[in-house]
């Protein structure tokens, strides 16, 4: 593949997931694949899980690695056309891009929504002209609708623990005191839609995510019954899509709690991290035998390096 | 060379142009050069394009970068001696000069002037000190009065587009909405005057730079008159010297335009980025087939490089 | 050793100076070593001498760094249990630390005293969490009590200078603009006291250091009569344990000046750096011969590089 931004730049994602299942058994196996070649990572919002597993997942093929945190160094970007630029922006984001891809082979970027204009954020406005405008190939490390990056790891997670049969799979919102951007639930969905589970998506009313990414994926409004024989529980909070960016809902029954765990089929409870205890999650899941994050946030080295892998194989 | 800090420090500014033009072609000849090598980078400002390009450069030499933002990390350095420092800096740069010589073999620095005070500015305090307490090679990453850096790649970049004539370069000054230092165009204009190029430096009354730099140099206040026949323009905005950091003017007709362009000898378009778009210089030009803003910032890596490569050359 | 974090964990102190003596001597012998290994640095608080060095420390043992500024990027951490996280803090130690314990082979912390509660502080409440959670060796890069990477190359500095002879080692308390943290003098006294040294601690009256880390040592509160003989003196300043994080003196007499160092038996002054010139120590100390303060600060490229070392050996 050229991109990783999306689902649907993947040629093939089983042999994708076999490939970062393979790597995390031999990490090294591949380390003079990346040699003489950059990446840069463009931080337009903060991270550190990403940050650092990509930085890792680069290291392990040998690629020498850069870190941009635009929010922070250097100066702040202008993403529209035709603008005179008497403002705050120093850059305009065509000569931005075009530079940084010239000192860069592979350039990941993060960009968040800012949950106030659907329209403005669902355009993924940023993503695009540096597509346009760098000349190299760029990974997403989660833009305003996506983050595809930890759906690989999501789905590498979930096929490592059930290789030959066909899982059911439940995305249960979950309260929070913030606002979060949909990214993390639409891109989980739009994976999961693709692959060989039974997908099943609960949530309050009102929190509907795009059906862009939601198709094929049944909705059930009420937990205890999408619950019902669950093999992994995803626990994730978003905002609402249809009433743009707002909190609906900051209902605690819909934590998951192990009483609610005793109804799925002895279910594999993922998050994405971070995850506020005894809000989205109860501690006594997150500590109990069940949770998987941990692994779920390992396996985001070895998703970073397959994707890394396959660019560096299939562009250079 | 020892350090690079000025034209001045370079022994023969040919071959080192020409020793960057050969690196472009073949940036990994001398890979292992730097092994077991450190560079370290102090941030006093802000970077982006300078800190990236050397980190680059750096790297294709097989050298280790440690990169310091001392503007954000660390501490506030005292630089006046005989201060009583019981004030906000907790570190005076004698020290810390001298115990960053000991962890890195080479030291840039980059540290810009305050506009205020320009006895203060011009005087370079805080380079000199640097090269006096730390015991390495030190290179410019942008000071008060000069972007050495910056220099060589627009030299590099004239040379490869004019080989074997001597083309006439306009150094034209342009609007902004800020008060920016003069280090680029006083660096420019050293280095141009010290080539084969006839150089014409075009600007409003009351903006020109010290004759430390311009010596050589023919200036002409009608920017029209100077425009003729070149064959590259170099667009940048500057504060006054005389008087000192000030804002004189902000007349949009010093803004180069296509219309403009069309006086010249089809000059290529040169400018340092960061550039404010319809601000500084129209976006029709910087979109046309004139500019080559974009392979101007690609020769700072090589520029960096051909100036690491000879400090290591020559120091080690 | 497993972990470096007071001199408890170490097998044999001698045995660890030695190394650091030789490795200064031949700083990559062991240069593929760390090979394929990770060190994360995390710092909750700023650093410049003690990321630069112990990076360049890994660096020429072979080892990959990654350094997670938390207190700018990333988020705060949660580190008490049973808390509802429904305030600022958006991870818990428990999660971030077993993640990163994955992605990195050794990790290394900073995590300054808040001098607000004593007994808070001096629990190492957060250290003692990330040892519990990470399932990897930890280094402390300074943390509320001890600093031992700093004490390690405190103690190199002092063998390298007195190879074959018992010192007059003297900890004085300087004056100090604001109130610091004890953890480097707990530190010293507590290495000092398991050394071949006469060690002596002079301070005013409320400045007493816990006697868990100031067994064995001589405690003498005229300055004059502590000084007399010394062969190092070691020059500090700390807040009040007993009056916990206050500032109990300013006086400008306790400042060590060329006068009051005639008095010795013309020691070598020591500080672990920062220093305020003129308020600490007197430029005039500073700038003579008895100063190994930079000296000082170079070992600690060597004495991290021998933890290092000794742990990458033991773990792996």
């Amino acid at each position: 593949m050229r991109n990783f931004t999306s689902i649907q730049d993947v040629d093939d994602v089983n042999i994708l997931v076999s490939e970062a299942i393979e790597l995390k058994k031999n990490p090294f196996l591949f380390e003079n694949l990346g040699k003489r070649k950059t990446l840069g990572l463009i931080f337009l919002n903060p991270s550190l899980r990403t940050r650092i597993s990509t930085q890792k997942a680069a290291n392990n093929l040998g690629m020498n690695t850069m870190v941009m945190n635009l929010d922070k160094e250097g100066w702040a970007l202008e993403t529209e056309d035709g603008v005179v630029m008497n403002g705050h922006k120093a850059e305009h984001i065509k000569e931005a891009a075009a530079v940084l891809g010239q000192y860069c082979d592979i350039i990941g970027i993060r960009s968040f929504p800012k949950l106030e204009n659907r329209e403005e954020d669902y355009s993924e406005n940023i993503l695009k002209k540096l597509i346009s405008y760098t000349g190299t190939p760029i990974i997403s490390l989660e833009t305003a609708t996506r983050h595809p990056l930890q759906s690989l790891a999501d789905l590498m997670t979930i096929k490592e623990l059930s290789p030959n049969r066909r899982p059911k799979v439940v995305l249960t919102w979950a309260p929070h005191i913030k606002a979060l951007p949909q990214a993390v639930p639409n891109s989980f969905a739009e994976w999961m839609s693709d692959s060989n589970v039974d997908f099943v998506i609960t949530h309050p009313e009102g929190y509907e995510l795009s059906d862009e990414f939601t198709k094929g994926a049944e909705i059930i409004y009420e937990q205890d019954v999408a619950l019902q024989d669950a093999d992994f529980v995803y626990v994730k909070n978003w905002s609402s899509y249809n009433n743009y960016g707002k909190i609906l809902s900051t209902d605690k029954n819909w934590m998951l709690t192990n009483k609610k765990l005793y109804y799925t089929g002895n279910a594999r409870v993922m998050h994405c991290l971070p995850v506020r205890r005894d809000v989205e999650l109860a501690s006594e899941v997150l500590d109990g035998q069940n949770s998987i994050v941990i692994n779920q946030a390992n396996n985001r080295v070895y998703a970073a390096q397959a994707v890394l892998k396959n660019i560096l194989e299939n562009n250079f």
